[in-house]
């Protein structure tokens, strides 16, 4: 669009005055800068409609701003006369008769001379302090009927008010602090702004100092008021002298800002000299023997820590359930400021003791009873020393709580100061706690120093500095429960539900005035943690462990002997020994998560849904015996597990082939006998090898249902340490840490439950319906003409029995589609080993001789070093060529030997096919001795899935259940758990493929490449 | 242990002595219960030190507790003669004399009559409004010289002051609302505790009303001080009156608290007779021009909504990277009270403006620049009533900047009241919005209703209700940040970092008094918004989708010329349309994937490491664009999947079997033929079956990897919307909202990303020197002497040539050896096709004859309907049996066929070997005629995988991963997308495995139980 040139300006005119128009900003002004500013001759005030610095009225000589800068006043020497709390203000010159603005600003007055000689527009001050100035009467009439300003001097005893405007009766104390002039009083009679009679009787050489940091700084407040605290607190019955009662709080108060520096360690009496607070607290409470002596604060327990807490007090019954009237902690503060006022009684909410910011539901859960309880955050050092901020107040802490006959009562709550003075006692040793009441929050104030370091015995009072030079605060704040319940042997009828006294530990740090403005945050943090004994409960895991373990090691005892009769061995030997360990850790591994399981289970069961409290989680200290048991549990697992994955990759397996040779066959080189072809024996052993490691328990399936479960269901969140079951969290709830003893419950049990299911679904549904691939293979043996003789030891094995009922097996796509046809139509025989029955599997309990025989053959084999056959394909070497021709021998041997055995076709080897007892089904073990005569056991057909993944699921499920949640135990992450199990899973699943399939490939002389 | 009776009751005994000595607690009394407690005759107060109810010193005759309960005091009549601050207070009663407490307390005084009677040691009160009571005159002195109280009259021009004790100047004027007694005021010159002088101008008819749900509510504070407010704010420039500046800010607070009702509506001038308080403020304002008149409070803009938002008066740049200066948004407000008071400049932080409690970092998270924040809340209804917690103020909001000279300034930010109570304005059309400026969050005063509903034109001062009937409470707040940039075909020169006016929008709720007590809870939300024209990324968006999907639709072109050439097609029909239509889908599908990723990822990163604020997150409303470009994506995708499903499922396969006959072998049934075995083709069956869903990239892994990446490790947390780049975040970091469009980023970057690693791994590690399927599959052909020929297309196949180079393979363990030995040592022939080489796998493009010969033979047995080698092991029919035979003589025919095409041994049918073009391999198309003379293309030793997954990983990896993203984006979790992706491939294999099974069956004519 081209604009020509005057359109150009005529927009850009148009342009700037809208723009004019449509501003809507200003520049920033302060009241503050409105008050430096000068506009001509006037002064500027700050206009707090435009929000901008608007000059006055009249010239500076006539009009400045005001104190605080929002409007004009007149200077002085001028009257106002118009001021409508707007702009238009106006101020008009006093006359030279009356040429001061009097008090109200309206009118002009003279001085009253009275010697004094007048200057620049303001009458000079009274000369003596108990002068006052006044310009009117009572009843408003002008003092000498004209305009002037005069002094009066106060009549005796009285003084002038605080204001100077009038005299007001010289008090007695009333409020100790509240004082600031006397009527009459002499410098050795002031303290603390009071004035004491003339026989003052402060103590002297009292230390005005508070420890810091290993340094010693007085403190100002201290100086200023500790002797007189001490006075005003001591009561004398007689004379009624004096018992203050916010004396004796402020004297508390000091005793409490030095951490209770040997606090109790003065006797009853003694002089005051040479005193701290504590010990001028101790030697005002004298020989009470209650803790809480009259008219004074409680400060501390006399009685050591231990007995302390151990108090049953409080008769009430807690629950935590959360709807219920007494699942809250209802504590209640005294709160009492730095001079003794006493500031009130108050509930204690989720804001009242915690420095933390935040939604007051979630702060609220602090209070809730059975809710573990931790926030924490960071807080500007800079704003500690904000005084409107966090204010100094003294709290004492207490319980309230209902008692059998329905009264309301105040328990007190014992703190804990882990920074306490005193050489005596440490926050270490319960049984040297020194149990305290009073504490602070922020203490921002006490360490104001004095601007001189004078600490004479006779302290004037002098400003002190306006910035303390150190705030202390209470970093970490814990207040604990314990639960009665939970002891072993004694009656728990009047223990559920009651606690003994919660106490609260302080632990207070320090910041350092220096480090003002570096910007460091601090650390500030509030816990609420139950504890309960675990002693009943633990001595019922350890019973169950004991119990179970014995019972485990039996187990143990019975497979070795059963392992013993089958390797066939003649006396107990080292590996015996061996053995039993390894088959006991197997078992007793399983025991302990039995065991563990059950109990976390429970644990969390009965947490989550007890009414009255009975039990509350675990602290992370008792938590880790579990972990330890569940640690070792898996370890167990590890080798039982590292075991069977020895034993099955160490099994004999031969394939028999029944295949009949087919005859000579007529071919241009002459008449040759045709062989057997040994792609069937391929093919059985192409899918031995396949099976190896199929499981009924689809592992990444079980993972991927249990992450699913756990952390997007939001199982997970169950196992936070509070009563609450909720699935998932909103942003206002608080969410409680988690307990691992719940996160192993909850972990373990999904994990078992959806490892149920899916052997339910495998065992009634898929297997039956859609693919039975353990059925699938003795199908495929049948069909090939092919047996399986597998040895697991050295007595005894398994054996699939292969042989096709037509025959033969190797030959055409027609022949093949016969024999089905045949076997469909029931036009042949059945397929078991005996005639006319339908077992195809056994297990073997084998003659010794027929070992003996199969070891003879196979042995000068074995004896040379390596596999033959796995390196053929890679070697060149003749030599493992001619040993690979006397493998072949020798595996033709083995076939007829095994096929003669089979048909009963050797001479004093024979073998009688038989049911297993139910006893030596339910022991897996034989009861009678084979050695001269074989026991074929007729089984389910499942039983030589005992040397492959899948009959051994139990194991491996436990281990995989283990591993799952000793990550989540370590990482408290079910995802990570998963990803991580998965990859261990498959890394056991490649081990044992490998392994498996090396083993195969050596002992049925089958080509690796083969087995894919 | 036996403890004899004597022994039982001294340990009972002790013990009962020693738990009193230990009770730790004791009843809970409230001062307040201390009040109407008596100890015999003594009233009680609350011992602060025991936190007790304590008697008084003396009886309640003479002493009772004090007004906070706190101590006792002396009863009337009585005089206090010791006072400590303990309990040891002593009163003593007054002499007949002087029977009255003075003022003190100390002292007695006797009353001065002034014909008044003196009633139950109480000096009756004075008669006349302007009396005060006196006992000392200023100097102290009693009055009359002896303690005596008297009642004065104020002098002419002055009133009682606030305490009754002295008179001071009647004022005038001051501050407006402060002033409650009137020296000299007739009733009608009285309003809102003013005294106007004696022509009062109050407007009359003034509506005191504020519209709250559907009802006219009459203000109490409306009534006393509207028309007052506007009196006083009125300025007459020539007689000074009035122009109080705080007036007009209470006749600003007055208009907003109507929300504004028909501000602007009354022109610049009429009179003041039945006027709201928004017409009252208008006719105050007058004709001036600007939004913001001089003493008044800027309550609106007089421009429409849309051009105030796209105001560039902001000159000052804004940055997203937190660590620059300017990555704040700096607000301030100026605060007035409800009665005009100016409460002072503030600068907004996180807790200035939001109800939600919290902590402050995370607050203050809401005013970082580029930082989308969302706070919500729940609050307590009944704590809205509390004044003290909630005080009602009236907030200005001003942004503050720093304009190029460096100079400070401060926007005003306009707001947008949801609720505005004007016809003419809406808050849904932005052409419409009336934007305004000032705002309450909480109003729990203005509704406090008169007690009587005198709506008179002249009203008087009557107390109002203590409760607001209703209180208003800013419910939602959201603070819109608008950037410059990012518009289409402008200079973007100086937009950069440049931000339009931030606007605050507030929707206001109403809660009822009636409502008090039933635990409502009202919700607060705060939120802070940024956004900016997406035109220019929308642009470029689509012009790369438009480039992209024009290439995908000429490649779905090539592809289906391809197609049409494979498959021998003579015409165009409905069949290639589809086809063209199938294949520009997957491409256009592909395209949109590459297009959306790239931009997404493009943004994350741009908007993550941006310094000047360039661009910010699409909002909620902006990003479903996104997500419907990402669906459109996956559902092509869907059918890309389905359409190579059923190509896969559907190809021609046949086993050609090399081996010759074996001969006649000699048996006692006569001397038959023995017919080759079918073990070899079904073992190479049966790998084949296996390869068929075999990937490079493992999907589970792929899932676990990248659920751990983005869950685990945190990349997930890159996708909030804010500046932050945190893998982690703690308690106390603000979590921003997740931006769509940034998590489908980063899923789909860390999954491809992942996918790319694996897909190397696999190539270059585990393919070369591990295990590769693929070969080991061609390597089993060669030694099992079966080649297969794939037939994808009508005239486009595949072809492995599996002839054994030891011309048999149908042999015994021993052959078979030898053979393998043989290879090893190079003693044989290489496996090639041609002579001499290596190449065992081709591509075919047949000559037509050969494929009406193959479908000559085949056509017969698929043309009856069904596939009879899959029901012949179940039905036992025999038509099913005969129409098997046939189907092994076509077989037979087949291979006959086949092996004679490939060894040239047919006449006119005859194909050359020969390597593809390089245009032909890229565009995977033939570009020579064979329906002549067929072509076999040397192949890279893969083609035949674009049957399988193996070859198609592109196509189901990009499935995946869109799969993947649609579910995170639905549902926001990567874990449940993990979950969900992995039941989706695994349903996908077993429907590929299930398809795959049955059509090899079919076409190979092996059963289906040799498919394990």
């Amino acid at each position: 669009m081209a604009v020509k040139g005057r359109e150009k300006v005529l927009i850009l005119v148009i342009f700037v005055s809208y723009s004019l128009a449509q501003t809507y900003f200003r520049s920033l002004e302060l009241p503050s800068e409105c008050k430096q500013k000068k506009s001509g001759s006037r002064d500027n005030f700050f206009d707090i409609s435009q929000l901008a610095c608007q000059p006055c009225n009249q010239n500076s000589s006539v009009q400045t701003h005001s104190a605080d800068g929002l409007s004009c006043v007149c200077q002085p020497g001028y009257k106002l006369t118009q001021n409508f709390g707007g702009v238009a203000i106006t101020c008009e010159k006093c006359p030279s008769s009356q040429p001061v603005t009097s008090a109200d600003g309206w009118q002009c007055v003279s001085c009253n001379a009275n010697n004094r000689s007048l200057t620049s527009n303001t009458c000079p001050s009274c000369t003596s302090v108990s002068d006052i100035t006044v310009e009117r009467l009572l009843d408003g009439q002008w003092i000498h009927g004209t305009p002037q300003r005069t002094c009066q001097t106060c009549a005796a005893g009285t003084v002038p008010s605080a204001d100077g405007t009038r005299c007001v009766r010289c008090n007695q104390v009333i409020s100790m602090l509240n004082v600031q002039n006397s009527c009459d009083c002499q410098a050795g009679q002031q303290s603390g702004g009071l004035c004491f009679p003339s026989d003052p009787n402060l103590p002297t050489g009292t230390d005005f100092t508070i420890r810091v940091e290993e340094s010693d700084v007085t403190s100002a407040f201290f100086r200023d008021n500790l002797g007189a605290a001490y006075e005003m607190c001591k009561f004398d019955s007689t004379t009624g002298k004096y018992g203050n009662l916010t004396a004796c709080q402020t004297l508390g108060n000091m005793c409490m800002l030095t951490y209770y520096k040997d606090i109790s360690t003065v006797g009853s009496s003694g002089s005051a000299i040479n005193r701290k607070a504590c010990e001028l607290y101790d030697l005002v409470k004298g020989s009470s023997s209650q803790d809480w002596p009259p008219n004074m604060p409680w400060l501390y327990y006399s009685e050591n820590g231990k007995n302390v807490l151990d108090d049953t007090g409080i008769t009430q019954d807690y629950y935590v359930s959360p709807s219920h009237a007494n699942s809250k902690l209802k504590l209640i503060v005294a709160k009492y400021a730095l001079n003794g006022t006493f500031l009130g009684l108050e509930n204690v909410t989720g804001d009242t003791l915690q420095i933390c910011s935040g939604n007051l539901k979630m702060l609220n859960a602090a209070l809730q009873f059975g809710t573990t309880y931790s926030l924490s955050c960071q807080v500007s050092m800079d704003d500690l020393w904000d005084e409107n901020k966090y204010p100094l107040i003294f709290y004492d802490l207490y319980l309230e709580f209902t008692d059998s006959s329905g009264a309301r009562k105040l328990y007190a709550v014992p703190v804990l100061i882990e920074n306490i003075d005193s050489t005596k006692h440490t926050a270490t040793n319960q049984e040297e706690w020194k149990m305290t009441r009073r504490f602070f929050l922020i203490d921002n104030q006490a360490l104001k120093t004095p601007p001189s370091t004078t600490t004479g015995t006779t302290p004037t009072v002098t400003p002190a500095s306006t910035r303390a030079k150190y705030v202390r605060y209470a970093s970490e704040m814990t207040l604990t429960v314990r639960l009665q319940n939970g002891q072993t042997g004694e009656n728990t009828a009047n223990k559920e539900g009651r606690i003994f006294p919660p106490y609260l530990r302080i632990k207070y740090l320090t910041a350092k005035e220096e480090d003002i403005g570096t910007g460091i945050e601090v650390d500030f943090s509030f816990s609420t943690v139950y504890t309960m004994p675990q002693e009943k409960f633990s001595q019922d895991v350890g019973i169950a462990m004991a119990v179970f373990g014995v019972m485990a090691a039996i187990w143990g005892l019975l497979r070795t002997w059963s392992w013993y009769k089958r390797t066939g061995r003649v006396g107990i030997d080292f590996l015996t020994l061996i053995k039993f360990v390894l088959y006991s850790m197997g078992a007793v591994g399983n025991a302990f998560f039995v065991v563990m399981m059950g109990a976390a289970f429970w644990f969390l069961l009965f947490f989550k849904n007890q009414g009255i409290a009975l039990l509350v989680p675990q602290t992370r200290e008792q938590e880790n015996i579990y972990v330890i048991y569940i640690s070792v549990a898996f370890a167990l697992k590890v080798i039982d597990l590292i075991h069977m994955f020895i034993m099955h990759s160490t099994i004999d397996i031969f394939l028999i082939d029944w295949e009949r040779p087919k005859g000579m066959t007529k071919k241009e080189e002459g008449v040759v006998e045709e062989p057997v072809s040994i792609w069937r024996t391929y093919f059985v052993a192409n899918e031995w090898n396949e099976i190896q490691t199929f499981r009924k328990i689809n592992t990444i399936f079980q993972i991927m249902m249990v992450v699913f479960l756990l952390h997007v269901v939001g199982f997970e969140n169950y196992a936070t340490r509070d009563a609450y079951s909720r699935l998932h969290f909103s942003d206002t709830n608080y969410r409680a840490p988690y307990s691992l003893v719940f996160r192993f419950a909850l972990g373990a049990t999904v994990y078992l439950l959806t490892g149920i299911v899916q052997w339910i679904w495998f065992t009634f549904f898929y297997e039956r319906f859609i693919s039975d691939p353990v059925r699938e293979f003795v199908d495929l043996c049948s069909m090939a003409n092919v047996s399986v003789y597998i040895m697991e030891n050295y007595l005894y094995g398994y054996y699939i029995h292969g042989r096709s009922v037509h025959g033969k097996a190797d030959t055409g796509l027609k022949d093949m589609f016969d024999n089905l046809k045949r076997e469909e139509n029931n036009m042949c025989g059945q397929r078991g080993l005996l005639p006319n029955t339908d077992q195809q599997t056994f297990r073997m309990a084998l003659p010794r001789r027929m070992r003996q025989q199969y070891d003879k053959i196979l042995l000068p084999l074995q004896a040379q070093a390596g596999q033959p056959q796995s390196r053929m394909d890679r070697g060149p070497s003749g030599q493992g060529a001619s040993q690979f021709e006397k493998a072949v021998t020798a595996y033709e041997t083995v076939n007829r030997l095994l096929s003669s055995f089979i048909d009963h076709a050797l001479r004093d080897i024979d073998y009688i096919v038989k049911d297993k007892l139910l006893f030596e089904n339910i022991l897996d073990a034989e009861f009678e001795d084979t050695t001269l005569r074989g026991h074929f056991y007729n089984d389910s057909g499942h039983s030589f899935d005992g040397v492959l993944f899948y009959g051994n699921e139990v194991t491996l499920f436990i281990f995989d259940l283990l591993f799952f949640n000793i990550v989540d135990l370590i990482a408290q992450n079910f995802v990570l758990a998963g990803v991580l199990t998965y990859v261990m899973t498959q890394l056991i699943v490649m081990l044992r493929d490998f392994s498996g399939k090396k083993n195969l490939a050596k002992k049925t002389l089958v080509d690796e490449r083969f087995l894919i």
